[in-house]
């Protein structure tokens, strides 16, 4: 885990407040290397489909032209939802670096559930709550804003 | 319920059969008109997000210019994984009906999770095993030959 792709995915996620978009960001990295990035474009884009993470797994895909994103690991500004949760886990990516915990706990319990091993993919490593504040803080001003 | 929506998902499921993708096929449907269609073209087009329910909902937001499919239904032949669930559950999508249950007991509990009511979206109406035969067989027929 580094920090600094941490704060790369915070940049990104504050892309997407100034895009009236609610704060998300991701980043893949390989190997040290930046393999995708990606903020939440749900509501520019029209779609359920355009979260941060599904763009920067599509994004990493396309580089490796592989479904299997074996050897990389994800870094977000928040805990995935189930569906970003389950298609990280179906693109085998290692490691979830989460800097905020989703205040819902029965999300939560939806991430550990889908991330442990099943029939088809090995468990995913899931961290959370790594450095909290920044994205709080963004996703705060944000839903601040839309009230 | 009409089960010519589902006869026309094992159709798209053929499709996929034909082309080397596991067999699964999804259509939605809104106030009797068949908005999209798909079938899983994970291993064509490298990516765990060309599952045929997304690649559905992708057609589908884009044909109605918006990301809440509400009044939507989907038909799909086999249940869906916890990333397609989770984007059927966000898209608003009001009643899933499968064609076959999935054998393995835990994507059951948590689908039933999935598309109960959360803080954000409605629940999602979920109908399994509706008509297990002609899907089943199909899965069956992929995976001999791939083993």
């Amino acid at each position: 885990m580094d920090l600094k792709y941490m704060k790369l995915a915070l940049r990104y996620a504050t892309e997407a407040y100034k895009k009236n978009e609610v704060p998300v960001g991701a980043v893949i990295v390989k190997d040290g290397n930046v393999i995708s990035y990606a903020f939440n474009k749900k509501e520019c884009n029209q779609s359920v489909l355009e979260h941060a993470e599904l763009i920067a797994i599509r994004k990493a895909e396309k580089k490796l032209n592989n479904w299997r994103l074996n050897g990389c690991d994800i870094y977000v500004t928040l805990d995935p939802c189930p569906m970003c949760a389950g298609a990280i886990k179906q693109a085998r990516i290692s490691n979830v670096f989460s800097a905020l915990q989703n205040s819902d706990v029965l999300n939560t319990d939806l991430l550990n559930k889908i991330f442990s091993t099943d029939k088809t993919n090995p468990e995913v490593n899931f961290y959370t709550n790594i450095c909290p504040f920044e994205s709080k803080k963004l996703l705060s001003l944000f839903f601040k804003m839309k009230r």
